[in-house]
């Protein structure tokens, strides 16, 4: 079983190094196959091809929108590419982006970028392997990155 | 008949079961298939494989959109993917979307969202089943959650 | 020749009943096949199925658009689906969408949203009977509900 | 050879004839097929079928969109349409749009319109009879109706 | 092995011509092929066509959004055009879009278009010929044109 790992050279943090050491630290049985590309609208189009070319599973797509209006804009269109990729290859890509302006300086924007590939490299995991435990979290207001929303009941 | 269930361990209030529970209170003669993914991103591609891989007739989507601006955002890239899959498909998927800034509290919000999946889960029920009770209630102000605006005449 | 009609319970106008009197009103020669759904972003694989299922050559889709800003954002998917699901198919469907804030009050609403549903099956009805006329009344400002803005030139 | 025209009877020139004309002056060896719409949003399929149906090699596509934020809105859409209906079919749809509110008055709205659907009936030539020509001019700061921006090199 | 250029006349520079020379300079063992399309919603079918009818492997799509909101849009539109024409043939196009008001004059905007154009050819021959490259790159806060934002950890 094959996972793919897409990142960006844009990205201010190697997202997708910590993305494969928490999936190595998740388990065994699967090979990961990484592709760097220059911005996250280069990602919709690397992820395909890692399913569809290299034959992943699954894909974790990580990228760093600019704090720019434009930068949201492009965040926009990669995401939507990301949910057109999937739709057209019937396999899940984990979106992992780290807006620039989420962090309030570069050393949160690490901690940040870093958490949350490693959060969704365990959602990615789970999805492949045991997706009984995401039911079991349905409606429990979790986060990747930041703290988590709980729950609205008491 | 399969009818399936795709929610997320975003939202704040398990969803997925409240339509569940109103799906088996509408009647018999279906079975349920149920899928949990991380985000409302996650759900076009999860309905999808619930259509073409499990065989199910409908599907609810089900999920609660954050209150920022970028939470919008990912609610119309969610929502644009799920009218996607359904052309892909020839199937309806019902979007039951709750924005957590709709309820002015924690208690309010739990409320709003089970009975927007309650109600939804009765619209998807009637697709398949009673197709004609729907054409009955065209243009009478129907809403899911809080209460009808009801038709403009008098 | 089969003409489809698709609208909505959330509209508070019966706009589809409106098209399909004013579709008899226009013709003989073809049948129509009327679908409700909860809302507008159920519209464009209704309208696909009706196409691709029932063979219909062209299709009315009603809806009402609410006036908060998430409404907006539902009628803006619904269309864009409603663009593709034509691409898909290579058949006309025309939108009919009267926003609620289009009207001062719920008369007016009543009036504009009839009126509107009427002049665009009058519309379909051209389309797939009298194309030319269409062609004569090219670039001469016409609007369905409100009166036409008409050409620029004097 | 086939050129197609589509335009609208919601805009307020008659901009399908001033491309029409412009075309017949640029040279022969083609036909010309003219649909006109209700609005833009019909315009998708309508030069879709253009292309797929009537075999047309190239479509000019002309509309008029309104000054609301409801109309950029319709026009944001068409255009996604258009692109969409360009990648589907591997041809080229030339866009013409003129928004009501770029001209100041009615006067200078019907030059504006008349004037920007001939330079672009032009460039439709050109890329069918003329590619290079379009090569020579890469980077020119061309605009269509009001004049040049000109190359941003003194 | 073939490189697609596409570039605009209504760019105010000859951003394909930068990056045709770059391309030169970094390598051989390809050919390269050029068009031209008035604006920038016409790239999206121009690249398809170099991949599709021309065997292009990878390309370079370049354009100059105006300063308007109504240009933003059609950044916005064709940006989402040029991924799904990735995505419909596999292969990467690279978007090199520089907005004329990034830069405070003529001057300034000439030399970021020349910049940003080189700087992705270098990009789209990495993509091709030495993909390991980008990887050693990976969350290194590239950018293209103007200065390295730089990687976030000291």
């Amino acid at each position: 079983m094959k996972i793919g790992v897409a990142d960006t050279t844009f990205a201010r943090v190697d997202m997708g190094k910590s993305a494969i050491d928490q999936l190595r630290a998740c388990g065994t049985g699967f090979a990961i196959i990484r592709r760097t590309v220059p911005g996250i609208k280069d990602l919709p189009v690397a992820c395909k091809k890692l399913i569809q070319e290299e034959g992943c599973e699954i894909v974790i797509a990580l990228g760093m929108p600019g704090p720019k209006d434009k930068d949201k804009q492009c965040a926009h269109e990669a995401s939507t590419g990301l949910i057109q990729a999937q739709l057209m290859t019937n396999k899940h890509i984990i979106e992992v982006f780290v807006h620039e302006d989420e962090a309030k300086d570069a050393r949160e924007l690490q901690w940040l970028a870093e958490q949350r590939a490693k959060e969704h490299a365990v959602n990615a995991y789970l999805m492949m392997f045991r997706p009984d435990d995401l039911v079991r979290n349905a409606g429990k207001g979790l986060r990747q990155g930041f703290k988590d929303a709980g729950p609205a009941r008491e």
